[in-house]
């Protein structure tokens, strides 16, 4: 007896993205596309313990994987999380989730599903494989990938490998200071602290803007209000003088930028660039590429299973 | 007839160094040592032109030249120079020479002996190499090194190769900003401008020291003079600074701290680490290795060599 040959099995990736304000999975085809219905969310935030963080991520795995057909051949599960991370142990511990320090992203979902391969990442570094592999970055010798979102957060391609460094937390552009330090606060000055989401609308509600999301303040920019714009300003400012630093640094050829908060005004972009070219002391930085995301806020998720899928996962 | 062998002919380099206040050239072997006799020197300054740096560089290649044995085989020529260059004309248009802007070094040399290889890079990415091959940045796989002098410049290691970027300026630590910019000077903030040589005796001279030269300083420091100490506790703070955004960006292995104004105080690079440490915000990157350079001044010309030299010539 015969049977008709199914053809090649898809191959297929679980990805999950671990963040501060949620927790994403969705099977991932090694096209990059997300399997249509297989995309998973629960709501994280600054009270998540290492154990609801393992039970929100276990949720979206399992919800992810029922939209696995049965030929679909799933090569690995790829994580990405907000940092830092330790790639020794293969635990994270979020800067904006104090409470789940030392969590372990792959033991959460090992037994979920038998054999894969699981591997962890920064997801600032999922992101750069994103934006390399299928976004912005596509053909870079040299780039920065970021997302301005609840965080700031980043990843690094150079000599066209994705770079992780000494225990995987290469790509904190976040934590780049570049306003003076504040012996009280040793975040003060970085980039998220003046360019985040959350940051932004606290600074515009400090200089009394009365709304309360960053959705409110695009709303509030768009109608030309004052404090709005100098909160969005500052925001893009503080991002385009990240960029001009890791460009003189690195020479780099493009610099992507991504995330929920950069849709907060339609200039945003533009501002960063203006901002890069004032920041930046010599012509071969000021000469970086800036450029917006074209992965529709997928790139961590897109990332996460280029972890694991096909020839970048190999490295 | 027979002939005796003589053996694997010995291979060299010709190593030609570029930089603000001379211009080095020597041979080279492949193990990294500067065959006896072979280095020559010439003064450059602020007022050399593209026609004196290629006298001063031809007659420095010459006399390293006239140490070559009939048996050495001359490899490759390898040039490293202040910067910023570009890898696309191979010219160089160092910061503290404007009058040579547009320098091509390969030109000077290429008619000294037919044929062999030239390579022009960065005097950074030169210096990263040499720690990389034989300095203090052997074995690992993200790093920065870094040069205090009459200027700042460094290199970086990542995933264990040299960095160029797009245009061949990764590296320009000295011109990544650390303080409030100033519209007036581009410069203003970098580091540079607050820890070369000739800006901390500038700062020093300013607060009442009344020395003229880093080697003076280095006696009034030693001596305890508060205004040298504030002097040199401002540049290693800024090096310092430099440092801690570099690893919190690639989250470095080893920082390797050479150039001759390192050595103006014993403690240098122990006041270098404890800047480090309290300007990175994250664990990973304070957690960087900061260490003097091995090389003893020959980094650049030892990098220079690298350029044309075995394995790390050839990517």
């Amino acid at each position: 007896m015969r049977v008709t040959d199914p053809g090649p099995a898809r191959q297929v990736a679980l990805a999950v993205d671990i963040g501060g304000t949620k927790a994403d999975a969705a099977l991932v085809t090694a096209d990059g596309t997300i399997v249509a219905g297989s995309a998973s969310r629960r709501r994280t935030g600054p009270e998540s313990t290492a154990a609801s963080l393992a039970t929100a991520v276990r949720s979206v795995a399992a919800e992810a994987l029922a939209a696995r057909r049965p030929e679909d051949e799933l090569v690995g599960i790829g994580i990405g999380s907000a940092g830092p991370v330790d790639r020794a142990s293969g635990t994270v511990s979020p800067l904006n989730m104090t409470a789940a320090a030392g969590f372990d992203p792959a033991a959460a979902v090992r037994d979920l599903v038998p054999g894969p391969l699981v591997r962890v990442a920064l997801d600032g570094a999922c992101i750069a494989l994103a934006e390399h592999r299928w976004g912005g970055a596509r053909g870079a010798t040299t780039a920065l990938a970021l997302v301005v979102s609840t965080g700031v957060g980043g990843g690094f391609i150079v000599n066209g490998m994705p770079v992780s460094g000494r225990t995987g937390n290469a790509g904190h552009i976040g934590q780049l200071r570049v306003r003076a330090r504040d012996a009280d606060d040793p975040l003060a000055g970085t980039v998220e602290s003046l360019a985040s989401g959350p940051n932004t609308v606290a600074w515009a509600r400090r200089h009394g803007w009365t709304g309360t999301t960053g959705e409110e303040l695009a709303v509030s920019y768009a109608a030309g209000d004052a404090v709005a714009r100098a909160a969005v300003g500052r925001s893009a400012t503080a991002v385009g003088e990240a960029i001009a630093a890791a460009a003189t640094l690195l020479d780099l050829e493009v610099a992507v930028v991504g995330g929920g908060f950069a849709d907060v005004a339609s200039d945003y972009i533009d501002q960063v660039r203006a901002s890069v070219e004032e920041a930046a002391p010599l012509p071969f930085a000021r000469a970086v590429r800036v450029t917006g995301s074209g992965l529709h806020g997928d790139g961590p998720l897109l990332g996460a299973a280029a972890l694991v899928l096909g020839a970048d996962s190999q490295r």
